[in-house]
């Protein structure tokens, strides 16, 4: 097992990683105050590991609340079943909300555990490659409205964070292979020894060998912490988390939601980040061929999906949440795995950028 | 005008006390960082005071939501009309939430501030008595749920607060009466000087004399703020808020609320800690009468209500949030003007102090 710890003062937390670490009773009940937990499943996840967790909370009082599973469900409305629950059990401010599930369920449970009474203990348990390298570190939590994705939350740290490689083997390909998105994405960042990583051992990831998980979602961890350590609110440096999200986004919302998951459209999105950087001139081919390839060899899509126009890109990136002021900020590479936040390209150079990869555009899963 | 600052570390905030203040574009402007601007207010309130203080935020694009005036609409569907209007106008993170209006309206736009893009700026305007003292201070923000008042929310501070005296002039007597019971009430916690001048300034806070509101707002809020700042998240000495408001819910519940006005109920409420206190023997007889005598002469009831039986305030007490692991825990009076908070009290006492209220239990308004 390792532990990774996240410093953010009186905030801080530990990461556990590895194998069968759902049973460890150990390292759970120290981070659980009172005698009331609430377990947040889905009804994927619930029937596969809620037994095993229960059995390390003997002599708790513990309760569950098992919601459907789906980013549609991801809503106020949602949120407010979990208040129900907690209100029907009496639970006080000195319960603990478990989240055991993807980022969907550690998003929602996290926003109720902040505003139940004011804030109430929290604790993440996720089960998916994607949240465990990405919703275990920074405190976000938060629901969609029906006019835009992830508009209401709140920042909120868990108490302890435990990662349990075993749940990945029941994840579907498609969704491991939207949790490398994000690990590949740490490696763009700022982290070329993780990059150079990857490309080894993808294999490895691939084939969901225990050390070289562990071993990517502990960096991936790690580097996220450094981000979110030196900007907690969002403020600047963090920002650089969205590489490829922004044309992401613009993918998800204009496939419709769930067309393509959240890290395939990230994968194509981080291409196409490294596609406007080489067109500036800030990376070479070399290094364009190198990001292809490697979301390629992750399994996801290293292309825009057909049937998108550049008006529609355009349109769609503007309403992006990450626009200050009307201009539109997007995190580009000055260089292979040397990322910047900046508004400092010419927007013909971005149209251009989308013309020639909107060209080679791909239908996905594909044939 | 008189300004206190509220010392919370980089949360801090001015909180500036006075007549004519809706107008003053210079206290308001600084403390909006963008250009959008949401003024929350509500059906009674926007008629009287919306167009002033618009008329102080020339240049900034300025919108406004207008809710339904009353507690039973202090849900988190309201909190979503707010969340709506605020995605409508495409507003984003930069953008100021202002709460024109009294508690209600506070506790609701705090909530939708905390919340909205997990956090923006947020202004208070207090247009109450209750709410200038109240509300003001302490970063409690909320809404009801249907199983629970208060039960959902965040604890978010304002950049500033502004309390114009002026806009108690529209306030019905019975609501500034209902102001008044928190002003007693910090005068009973701690501060022996404010309850002596009150004793003797009570006719002018009545007749609503600006310079008396303006001390018992300012000290008011003073006595509040020394409170918060060494417990901001509601974890020790801040429970003495609670004063009278655990027999007080207990009112409000079993009359169905809004029989009694907040405020009135937390003026029962205290005269009834007050007597268990008595009974207890830590207060002496001139003691509870000058408790009883100032509640009264705050035109507040100073007694419980017909028709409550013992079994209905212990049961109603017991589910009261302030109860840890079982046990009651009440503030009471170990002296007059020198509260604590405390579960060291025989049952039989409550029971017998509750007798002896209950004999003498009123109609309120009186006939």
């Amino acid at each position: 097992m390792k532990t990774l710890n996240v410093d953010l003062g009186d905030r801080s937390y530990p990461i556990h990683i590895g194998a069968g670490l759902l049973g460890r009773a150990d390292l759970i009940r120290p981070h659980i105050p009172g005698r009331q937990v609430m377990v947040v499943s889905n009804t994927t996840v619930a029937p596969l590991y809620l037994d095993r967790l229960s059995a390390a909370l003997d002599g708790f009082d513990v309760r569950s609340v098992i919601l459907p599973d789906g980013e549609q469900y991801k809503t106020l409305d949602t949120v407010n079943l979990i208040f129900t629950a907690l209100l029907e059990a009496r639970f006080n401010r000195t319960c603990t909300l478990i989240a055991l599930g993807g980022g969907v369920v550690g998003d929602i449970t996290g926003f109720a555990a902040a505003s139940y009474q004011r804030g109430v203990h929290f604790i993440q348990v996720p089960t998916t490659l994607l949240s465990q390298v990405d919703s275990s570190v920074g405190g976000k939590t938060g629901v969609n409205h029906p006019l835009g994705k992830n508009m209401i939350g709140a920042f909120y740290q868990p108490r302890v964070v435990i990662a349990d490689i075993d749940t990945l083997n029941t994840l579907p390909d498609r969704e491991l292979a939207a949790g490398v998105a994000e690990v590949i994405k740490y490696g763009l960042i700022n982290d070329p020894d993780f990059f150079a990583w990857l490309e080894a051992n993808m294999d490895a990831v691939n084939a969901r060998e225990v050390d070289a998980l562990s071993f990517a979602i502990e960096r991936s961890c790690a580097d996220k912490a450094a981000v979110v350590a030196a900007d907690e609110r969002e403020g600047g440096v963090r920002a650089l988390l969205n590489l490829g999200h922004t044309f992401g986004h613009a993918i998800e919302t204009g496939l419709g939601y769930g067309a393509w998951l959240h890290g395939e459209a990230v994968g194509a999105g981080m291409v196409m980040a490294a596609h406007l950087s080489h067109e500036l001139g800030w990376i070479g081919d070399d290094d364009l061929d190198r990001v292809e390839r490697i979301v390629a060899r992750g399994k996801l899509p290293n292309r825009p999906p057909r049937g998108m126009s550049k008006a529609r890109f355009l349109e769609l990136m503007a309403v992006d949440k990450k626009v200050l002021d009307g201009r539109l900020r997007l995190v580009l590479m000055r260089g292979l795995c040397d990322s910047v936040v900046t508004n400092e390209f010419a927007v013909a150079a971005l149209e251009r950028s989308l013309d020639g990869q909107i060209a080679e555009a791909i239908d996905w899963p594909s044939a």
